[in-house]
């Protein structure tokens, strides 16, 4: 019944409800050394944050972390980081009649299942808010890994794509629109959309594109923790992502291996390079020193304003539609989280190969 | 380095090379008084032995297994099992040129990059022979979770794909092809299809579909260790897989919340249901007792008989083209693979939900 | 590098140096619907704390705890509990020198050397104040353990013994005095030799007992996994234990077989007893139903007022004496400790064991 | 229920019971490109087995390993090493008796209790020949540090001892008798006890003493991590082990601080150095570059051949008398135990120290 911590080497413990005190995380394994502050924190914490555009929650949280343990003097101990975010904007009056019931495309009815028990205030542990605690550890990630570049963006919402291309977007470029579609145009038409959908009472889904560059060959185990397996489970545990591929992904089981099959050829600079990237970055389980792809789908949000049927704790029929302030679209703040546990993966990997943190 | 062991309760440590002595699996938190013989075990390796169809490589091992410990009268120990399966049909000097040059596709150059050192007889631990240890593993697993059912089959090859149905198949439907497709009418065109792509020197991939049913609610744990993050990652890490989905997976990014969330229902025999499963039987990590609903999908198999371009280890430009004896198209074992590992990941989730094994 | 979590089922993540913002501990793996309490864990918290008594450092910190997460209206919700205790009392400019050389006994020399970096506040992560959280954690553990009972005394300090006597005292015999020996008039002389040992700006040693009773047949895995290893590993990870002995221990070298084995017999109750405890509980790495029975040895304080030769960082000789507030004998507050990483052990063999806390 | 697993990054998975077709170990997190044969591993085996001399068990085992994975050419590949030792002087008639009865001092009671059902045939997996598997991986370990020296001896015999000396013995002065005290007046009077003992129908134990050199400072990690913490975890890990103490360990108890702290001093080669080392090696877990130095304390084997009572599993009082081949005192064959455990433990904080393998 303990799933709350990640990594084997750069090991992250979470904690925290939607509407408890506080959330925070623990990281043990973080080199000694490294520089480190509250405002590194802070600045992927105000990318996640909800509160901050049109088309995002207007709950407001400063999710201001506050480092309990492990750094001195701005640099870290080697010991555990535990940095604690209080949770301040707590509207719990919102949700008392979940308490009594089970939402659809929720975690209520499987919480109760297990536990028997469940905090009704904002999903509890279930929340989104769960995932500020992991950005937090992932922005310490990120200051251990400074020659990798790690970029998670908006592909598509719902049903609108942006064009493919190669190579990574910047930070700039990602930030530039509060849906974090590096493709301006397409990024208008995704927030006309969401917002559309959100005075419509619904909600909506889409994919997040990631791409790490700049990691070595080598990182990743074989058999069981391959670096594609372990990035999978990683993006599986955020809330509301069904699914994951790497490469080719799903559109490669339609390629025959002679189209496939990425050829090496020596790159000018003397390093080996394949001219196709639709391994994604991996070749059995282990990183090939291309640049890392993933995708990763995500559901509508559960939270919709619309009157759906469900169940309430004695079984009986009842109807329910949502109240309160949620995100119609989880996407643009999801970019952020995938870079997150992203981070964790190759942070951990790094440690697992026997190289040390930061990457040199 | 350590990355050839899987689950955190119902343990399983492989090893093993393609030509070295043998290859198998140790088994380390399976109760004890549960029936098992090698029987049990062999007739799962029987469906994933190479050399069965006229589909497969023609390598043919008998694949015996010979379990060393941990069992006694045909009655587990609640020690640990250890199962051994001799390599027997071993043809190195197919493989000679390998070891002097990376072939496309494939784990040699990431092999070297990692180890500095590479069997290269039949790509060593990086071949899929290994999962015949996890096959072997995923056997016992099965024998503790005798309510549940857990069947993959082959749902698409390429761009052949079966119509969409509900249910589970039986094991008869999928065994009834050797591609292990239940729609017979689709399973012929794609046995067609596979034999045309092989007499061109060339591989195919395609997807695996895989349920679940009679699992009851409060598997999976909150937060990182999900029921469908551990089955995302035990499923990623089998040989050639690039992408993974659960309930609506990708096709979800293109759904409204309204039309997404499961609306709950009381089912005539008593028990809460969902009148949709989009969810694909998990909710919030956690298992809701609706069927469990996953994809899996799978590259072309890397090796083709197609002159390829590529380097060998002195950086020199050289082609290569694939000799012996290889599926071209790894599919129809690999559904017995995704149901090995699924096995593997439910019965460890049974014993971290603090249930006992085997499940009643 | 990570070395700050214990436990595979009832896992405890502990953070924080001495004199950083705060001190604390996760706990992951706590089953739901638990009565649980902040004045629970302050109970136990108020055992350990400094400042108690004349024998003890003046250093008086409240050591007040605030449970973070995972409790809800008095009941545990399945989820990791997190629990700060902040750092209040802090005088660091005690501590100005220790930045600049090696303690004798202290860990600065093994910190410098491991980390290169060192918060010499108070021995930051190395301090005996860590030892606050286990104890947190710990208190936690023991609500989940209503019917075992878990007690550690002061069996002796330096030379001064009291009397072997069977059973268990209870928890009143041991507060007694402010040295947690149950036996008075040997807690008497302990407390006189203490008081004159720091008198003479020394410190000094002893042994704890600790005796579990209570504790079902079956806990303990076979072969790594032992309840006695997993034991020995949580004492000796407790700052200054040097040792650690179950049952006969050392003295059962010196014993011939025909007297060390227990014999079985029938109890009066219908229950499976042995007529002697050599074994101290235990009997091929798993609880036997007779009381677990174990001794910690714990070296005198590291920290003393006389002057001691040493080097500083930059490998010059000099001189060093403690200043501050130091406890003379670490032997009554570490009664409590050893009673908190007990009951963690004990905790998380029932879990391994596939059986469920609260313990019935 | 799964504890046979050892280690975090260097993990050992073993398996086998007494009587079963095999025994053995999985060796997961062996670095590449070292230098392996089976020959390194008989070594380690040869001095391990029984039936080698006049005072131990007359069963005479070739413990004939065979490497079945992760080395190809005499080279580790990084993949897991598989070993396997085949049972063959099994007389298991010798043992009808025992699935009836609870031999005391043994297990049999217990693995009843937890497992419902139990290997009777020598011990099954509670028997000391389980050993053998950790001294194969022992062997592999020792591999890896060819810069460190382990070295384990007898130091007494029931009330036998050595004189107490410094330094660390060589591997010849250990074997120069059977019993291995490298003492070799004190190791003839411990063989004719030994000899007496037996003669007697009893059985005896005796203290282990095991020194490390060469290991760097900053191995271990801190809180629970310690060295000295898995150290004793290890050892007591060990059948028939009751105790284990690390530099003063219990004497040290009746110290005061003052004599106990190690003062350092800068040696004539430049390195820091202690005068004493009261420490054992190891300041706050961590270790110092000082001999690592410990003792673990065994009881008496539990098989003798004296009549005693007990229950059988109807729980009617019975006599027993052990049979069959049996070693009067484990000591000698223990300390090639002690020294497999502690080159585990030594190997995996190597690794976990985010240092290589082998160490340089």
């Amino acid at each position: 019944m303990s799933g709350s911590i990640f990594g084997r080497y750069f090991r992250v413990s979470t904690f925290g409800e939607s509407h408890g005190p506080a959330i925070g995380c623990v990281v043990d394994g973080c080199p000694s050394n490294l520089d480190l502050s509250e405002a590194d924190i802070q600045a992927e914490l105000d990318r996640r944050r909800p509160g901050q555009s049109s088309i995002s929650t207007p709950r407001s949280e400063p999710d201001a972390c506050k480092i309990l343990s492990g750094v001195l003097g701005g640099k870290t101990l080697g010991t555990p980081i535990a940095v604690v975010i209080e949770n301040q904007n707590q509207r719990s009056s919102d949700y008392s009649e979940m308490s009594a019931l089970w939402r659809p495309g929720h975690a209520d009815f499987t919480y109760d299942a297990k536990f028997g028990i469940r905090d009704p205030r904002g999903g509890g542990r279930s929340s989104a808010r769960e995932t500020a605690a992991r950005v937090a550890a992932g922005a310490i990630a990120k200051k251990c890994l400074t020659k990798i570049e790690i970029r998670a963006w908006v592909e598509s919402v719902h049903s609108i794509s942006m064009p493919s291309f190669d190579g990574i977007p910047t930070l700039e470029q990602i930030e530039e629109t509060e849906v974090r579609c590096p493709h301006k145009p397409t990024a208008l038409r995704m927030i006309e959309f969401i917002k559309k959908t959100r005075s419509e009472g619904d909600s909506v889904g889409g994919v997040i594109r990631c791409r790490i560059s700049g990691c070595p060959a080598g990182l990743g185990e074989p058999v069981f923790d391959r670096l594609e397996a372990d990035l999978a489970k990683a993006v599986l545990s955020i809330p509301a992502c069904k699914g994951f591929e790497i490469g080719s992904g799903f559109a490669g089981t339609r390629m025959f291996g002679s189209a496939h099959n990425d050829e090496f050829y020596l790159g000018e600079d003397g390093s080996v390079k394949t001219r196709t990237n639709f391994a994604g970055g991996v070749l059995g389980g282990i990183s090939s020193g291309q640049t890392i792809d993933f995708r990763a789908a995500f559901k509508p949000t559960a939270t919709i304003f619309k009157t759906q049927n469900t169940l309430d704790k004695s079984l009986n029929p009842v109807t329910f539609a949502g109240k309160g302030r949620h995100d119609p679209c989880v996407l643009p703040r999801a970019a952020v989280i995938v870079e997150s546990m992203a981070a964790l993966v190759v942070a951990d990997a790094v440690l697992a190969a026997g190289k040390t943190l930061p990457l040199k």
